[in-house]
């Protein structure tokens, strides 16, 4: 039997994180005791939130420690079982972490079904993206038919959901994304009514051209100067979901805060953070929604898969520099 | 019969406004026709929010044209009537400007009742302040029995209202103010919990110390340094109220927005801007809360008066250097 690859974090990174940030090892596979049993990693979830977990300091999860394995969310096979509760052959997503075989006492894990939805699909829109796609935009954003919303990061995994929802609650939805590909993806296929290319357009114009009475939900991933552009272009009693704040999370020197938050109180308006895992006893009823609106071909649910746990480093990076589509997923690979 | 005294806008200053923002001039008092009522005014009302209101741009409400009298609340007497709901010898509330003598249809006006309270309380805690105190703690910030408050400006005549209200609800009160004197005078007089001098406290240590477990409510008359210290120490569904930002309102370059606004969501906190004209049906029934709680002897109104309009530039400026205390009133004098 081979190996197990895994790959662990040696160094907190000052900016982006660089080939030094982490190695890869490789370890004896473990074995199951009695009421353990060993999931063989299939897909391993990338999300900006990671980059947040290598930082010292809490923020809403402990960060990951030098010398153990990255954090991750993933997909696997159960292999060997000694824990009546999950069976070999059985499907299962948790913390799996990024490492090709991980043990389990089932704590934090829950069963998938690879016969109703490809298992991607659930480190993505049946996943927690999509769960904060839903939670966020429904319930901390407070959605209402005929709003008009705007969404950053829209080619992204929470952002394409967060516009479709809006779309099937017949909102006007307008995404910002980084070039014109994506731009044309999200408008042509996933049905936003306008996009912005932050890369190229004139944002705070192209705002001011789409928004002519504001925006009642901005539903902000990246933060930044898209941040500021949007607060001076409220609605009054707008609502801003802080989701992410991608622009900043690399960034060396402090945090650029929105210079014109006034803006709240100029329209009364509201700006809320939110974390997915606040939402976990209502994981179950939102994702048979999102499951109901995919089969129903109203939801469109993309993931872009790169191949290799050997591929870590240069897959994540993605993340940053835009160039990906979608959910962002690695797969683990043979041996 | 002497003349009108009216300070007029004649400029719109960059930072601090300075003597040539205004000019005192005299006109000739104008004379009521059918339907309208001349007041002449005895007190006039400074507040921060005065100092938006002379930038050019539109906030929340239009700002004061060049060359036009100075936009303020004042309250007076009603000298002349040709108007069957006004009579004379009654009290009046409105916007009166700065100014001696108004014409009036009417309209935006309303009777106070020198007999009930003294006639600048009606300027203060029965009036705009005490009412954007009354909703921005309930109604914006949710306040809970229990919670743990934090007020900034708490001398001031929206945060030592907000903070006597959070006391009355039961809550850990902290208050940050300017001095020693002003701190003092919120635990001693007031019955605050505690109070931060921003002068010459550790803020970041006197939050900390205050607040082991978070801060629940902040109620933000300043922003700047003290919003950022704030955001810092938040307990988990923290409510902060965006009332005003007055560290920043003579700024002569951009605002300084809180770097550190993704506490919101690693505390899935809340920031929401308000308004108290958007409370105005409800202002009766505060009113008769306030009015009670004062009977009552738990609630103070303190009201800091200066006289004669001719010190109407010197006085504002108290408002800025924190040579005050309370709610800042002009008495504006005979002739």
């Amino acid at each position: 039997m081979s190996q197990n690859k895994q790959l662990l974090l040696k160094k907190r990174p000052v900016g982006l994180p660089d080939t030094s940030t982490w190695e890869l090892v490789k370890t004896n596979i473990p074995q199951p005791k009695e009421g353990q049993f060993l999931i063989k990693c299939e897909y391993i979830s990338l999300d900006p939130a990671m980059r947040g977990w290598i930082n010292e300091g809490k923020s809403y999860i402990a960060p990951v420690e030098i010398d153990t394995v990255m954090r991750a969310g993933g997909v696997g096979k159960v292999i060997e079982s000694h824990n009546p509760d999950f069976k070999e052959g059985e499907y299962v997503y948790g913390q799996t972490g990024v490492q090709q075989y991980i043990l389990s006492d089932g704590k934090g894990y829950y069963k998938v079904d690879p016969s109703l939805a490809p298992l991607p699909m659930y480190l993505s829109t049946l996943g927690m993206p999509g769960m904060t796609a839903y939670f966020g935009i429904l319930e901390v954003g407070e959605l209402k038919e005929g709003d008009t919303v705007l969404v950053s990061g829209a080619a992204g995994a929470v952002g394409s959901v967060v516009g479709q929802i809006a779309k099937i609650k017949n909102c006007k939805v307008i995404g910002i994304a980084g070039g014109a590909h994506k731009c044309k993806y999200i408008v042509d296929q996933l049905g936003f009514d306008g996009a912005i290319d932050y890369k190229s357009d004139d944002v705070r114009a192209k705002l001011k051209k789409y928004f002519p009475k504001g925006i009642d939900v901005y539903f902000d991933n990246v933060g930044g100067e898209i941040l500021e552009l949007a607060l001076g272009r409220l609605a009054m009693h707008a609502r801003i979901v802080i989701c992410g704040a991608i622009s900043q999370y690399n960034n060396t020197s402090a945090v650029n805060g929105p210079s014109n938050y006034m803006s709240l109180l100029v329209n009364r308006a509201s700006m809320k953070g939110m974390v997915v895992f606040d939402y976990a006893k209502d994981y179950g009823k939102a994702a048979a929604q999102m499951g109901q609106w995919i089969m129903q071909g109203k939801l469109k649910s993309k993931e872009d898969i790169y191949e290799g746990i050997e591929n870590f480093h240069e897959t994540f990076l993605r993340l940053f520099s835009g160039e990906k589509m979608g959910k962002l997923v690695l797969k683990v690979g043979e041996d």
